[in-house]
């Protein structure tokens, strides 16, 4: 990889050989930052601008990705995910200058196919033939899916309330699938022992730095979709701190690569049921163990693995972060469906009410520019949808009397 | 519309102007085809060649299309959809030179989506405000959620059988949602007495000639996706027929303006407990009322509206119909998620169970290229899903010993 330096402990500075299993720190135990040879990778753009490319998907940007040159390309499209301008969406949050990033249009319906894809690379080059993963869900089915393209096997750990949507993919998938009778924190101690003790190649967030990577990617193509002019603010979701620190690392690439004039401001979005990190940046205190009590299950996680890099991202970017309540995702969910024809999940429909809060707060001003990363397709959790959406059906039986009867109750006559 | 000639009714052969709201003939009542110029469109793409175009959605195809030129381009990405080289999977079937076409990576994660950006531009173009149809599910929210993004009211006629994920996708873009008491046949003439009366924009299939024109954009980025070298078959899972009546214009129309070698031969599969297509295909009888017994809900249609242009579409390729039972659509989809890491609706999975089917029974050969278009995103229906995947998941507490114990009887250790 001659555009990777290496990887860089985020706790001690040490600096590592970016081996397909490099994990966290051999010294210290602390997160690992893959660091790039940014001259290389000017040299390469260079040479071939991103505008004559007609690869559509991740790989677009490959020279902003820690894999082998001769590594083959995996087979789902994973990014190229689109940006929609969304007016109509944005006076309805008063901030009309907004962009929807939906990556629930990822081959397995979340951001997370970005990560996947990568890990999957990344274990092939290792010589690995299985990958394990503990996951509240979107992590999990996008492992599982990106395997079964590869011909690859899977074991995942998921905790017991994860979505049936979820746990539909992954079984489809044909993954091994551990339902863990506790929360996330269990799930993810009972994967960690057994991902040491069989010998795994680990997909786990935070822990497998190559994770981020592939999730910046979502960042890359929103500075490619914006004419390499920054956005003002970007807001995503917030959970175990992986996606926000991924958006993070990519815009600070297209920065570092001299791609991009400024960096944006990033807003970083939990629930208010489950919101160790969102409180640590108010605060200033340490991140603290939280319960889990939001739906939004994607974002429940009481104990998250990689607040560091999270609230560096927010606080090297002069970002924010914000909690919502269920009750404002719910309406986020149904706000974005009305104006702007996106179905979100509901941690992905957290990231716009996050947004909202924010500009009536006055922490964004109504005239900024937004990107909200749209992180999941609601069809993954269709109970939640509808309980969002409330009961706006009119059921009948199939007669013209009684449906104009119905219809001028709704002022159609 | 300089590349549109007229629409040419296919049962009186009379021509009638292409205005927004040309439905049926209004002579004999039959439906229409849209007819184009083709040295006109061979004169566009030979000014602007496929592979220099930079638009990836459906609209690339402009030329092919009978919008008006200074139509704006809807606001949600359709199309562009992947198509992937699937060796695994197609060994499992028989078929081993197979591609899946994944449409259900479309914005609201099917196919109709294509039909309904269509329709949204004419509706437009007509000065309506407000689009009805009346569908077994995906066309519904396709049209909901294509509607919502550029700001137009939609009702929707579904049958009271209609999965929960996909009434969540209509509530959630804020559709004024009829749940019709009775099956497909009285939701659509309910709908069609209720278009009649408020004079709304009609997007039911076969009604309009215009949702055909958008469908058939699969078949053009199928074309240039494989380099314009027909495949020796495209297998698609029939319902009202409108679907394959696409496949076979877009197929035909890259024939006729010279970019295609030789035409596909068509498969269309139908559900065993719904299958009136493929009868009359086979028995050469006339297509007769069918019951509507199958899981596969998007292609239960016991009185199809386009079987007329379905039936062309067979004969014309000198393709075949097939009908799979509910077992072989579930026995797909499990095969399409294993070794492809697609997951499907069971309708879309259908189209893999014919092509298995028709690699069975010999008609076609094992050394045939295949394309399979999947039509819909396994996460509209995740209860099938369930039913599909069967109980693979191991419930467990969170304990190493219980693991290692239950992981032995899967020859882990």
């Amino acid at each position: 990889m001659k555009n990777v330096l290496h990887g860089r402990c985020t706790g001690c500075g040490k600096t590592h050989a970016a081996v397909p299993a490099l994990y966290t720190c051999p010294a210290c135990g602390g997160i690992i930052d893959i660091e790039y040879d940014y001259d290389y990778i000017k040299s390469g753009i260079a040479r071939e601008p991103f505008a004559a490319r007609t690869e559509f998907s991740m790989w677009r940007y490959r020279e902003f990705l820690p894999v082998e040159e001769g590594s083959p390309r995996p087979r789902l499209r994973v990014g190229a995910s689109p940006l929609y301008s969304a007016e109509a969406l944005g006076k309805a949050i008063g901030l009309p200058r907004l962009y929807l990033k939906d990556d629930g249009l990822n081959p397995t319906s979340s951001l997370k196919d970005r990560a996947s894809a990568l890990a999957v690379v990344k274990a092939k080059e290792g010589g690995f033939s299985r990958i394990a993963c503990s996951s509240t869900g979107n992590a999990a089915s996008s492992l599982a899916g990106n395997c079964a393209a590869e011909g690859m096997e899977t074991v995942i750990f998921v905790p017991r309330r994860a979505p049936q949507g979820k746990v539909a993919q992954l079984s489809i998938f044909g993954a091994l699938v551990i339902s863990v009778d506790g929360n996330y924190e269990d799930t993810y101690r009972l994967s960690a022992e057994a991902i040491e003790k069989w010998g795994w190649y680990n997909r786990n967030a935070a822990i497998n730095p190559y994770l981020v990577e592939g999730k910046k990617t979502v960042a890359l193509e929103i500075g490619e979709q914006l004419g390499f002019r920054s956005p003002d603010w970007v807001s995503i979701s917030v959970g175990d701190g992986c996606s926000i620190a991924g958006v993070w690392k990519g815009f600070s690439d297209l920065s570092r690569a001299g791609l991009l004039d400024r960096m944006p401001r990033l807003l970083g979005v939990q629930a208010s049921g489950c919101c160790p990190i969102s409180t640590a940046f108010t605060t200033g205190e340490p991140v603290a163990r939280a319960a889990e009590n939001t739906f939004a299950d994607s974002i429940a996680v009481g104990v998250p693995r990689n607040p560091g890099k999270a609230l560096h991202a927010m606080r090297a970017s002069n970002g924010a972060a914000v909690s919502v309540s269920d009750g404002e995702i719910m309406e986020a969910m149904r706000l974005m469906g009305r104006f702007a024809g996106v179905f979100a999940e509901p941690a992905a429909a957290a990231s716009l009410a996050g947004l909202k809060k924010a500009a009536a707060e006055g922490i964004i001003s109504p005239g900024a520019s937004a990107v909200c990363i749209v992180t999941g397709n609601g069809l993954k959790d269709v109970q939640s949808g509808i309980a969002a959406a409330g009961e706006g059906v009119l059921a009948l039986p199939p007669d013209m009397k009684e449906l104009e009867r119905a219809l001028a109750g709704r002022c159609i006559c």
